[in-house]
C-alpha cells in the first residue's frame, strides 16, 4: 500500500516517538520529506528542527540516538507513529521522555488568570 | 508550577492521546485554549476540529468518549500528552487506534516515484 503524507503548509509532518519495549511517549517532533526519507534509509530519527532551520538526526551530538522499530501513519496520513530503541534519554534536560510535567487542572487556570 | 501552553498560529496545541492501561497511542489532535479548558474541566478529550472548525468532544456522537487520567506536557510546552481510559476505539475506522498503517521503506520510494 503506497503512503502518502499529509504535509502540513510548512511542508511539515507530526512524528510521535515512542519507546517499543515500555510504551513511554518520549517525544513529538516534526519531519519534512528529507528527514522521513532518512528516517526510513537509515532507520534512525530524523527531524526538522523548526527553530534552527535544519535537519536534525536525533542524538548525533549527544549519543542518545533512536534505532527506529517499526513506523505507522494514521487513518488521515498527516500523523506518524515512530516505536524505537532509544540509546539514551529523549529530553535535552536528561530525563527519559519531553513529557515529564504533570498538568493539572489549577495550573491552567492560573496561567489563564495571569492574562487578565 | 504555572503552564503557558505555546499555542501554534492557529492558536492549536498537539495532543496525543494514550491509552493509560495498555499505552497504546492511539490518536493526535489538536486542542485551542477552550477546548484544553474543557478537558481539564470535564475529564473528559475535547479538541479542536480542524476540518469542522469547531469544538469536538471525542465521542460525543459515537460514545466513544475517551476518560481523562492523566496529562502532561513537555519540555518546551508545545505539545500534550493525554493519558486516557477510552469507552471504545478510537478511529473513525472502527480500529483501536488511528494508527494502524505500517510504513514501510518502500511505500514513500513509491510515493515519490509517483511524483516525478
Amino acid at each position: 500500500m503506497e503512503f502518502t503524507p499529509k504535509f502540513d503548509q510548512q511542508g511539515l509532518i507530526p512524528a510521535i516517538v515512542q519507546d517499543a519495549n515500555t510504551k513511554q511517549v518520549l517525544m513529538l517532533a516534526y519531519m519534512n520529506a528529507e528527514s522521513l526519507k532518512k528516517t526510513l534509509e537509515t532507520r534512525q530519527t530524523w527531524f526538522w528542527s523548526r527553530s534552527r532551520k535544519e535537519l536534525w538526526n536525533k542524538g548525533a551530538t549527544s549519543g542518545n540516538t533512536q534505532q527506529v522499530v517499526e513506523m505507522f501513519y494514521d487513518c488521515d496520513s498527516d500523523t506518524l507513529l515512530v516505536l524505537v530503541n532509544p540509546a539514551g534519554p529523549a529530553c535535552h534536560t536528561g530525563k527519559t521522555t519531553c513529557f515529564h510535567n504533570p498538568l493539572l487542572e489549577q495550573d491552567f487556570i492560573m496561567e489563564r488568570r495571569n492574562e487578565n
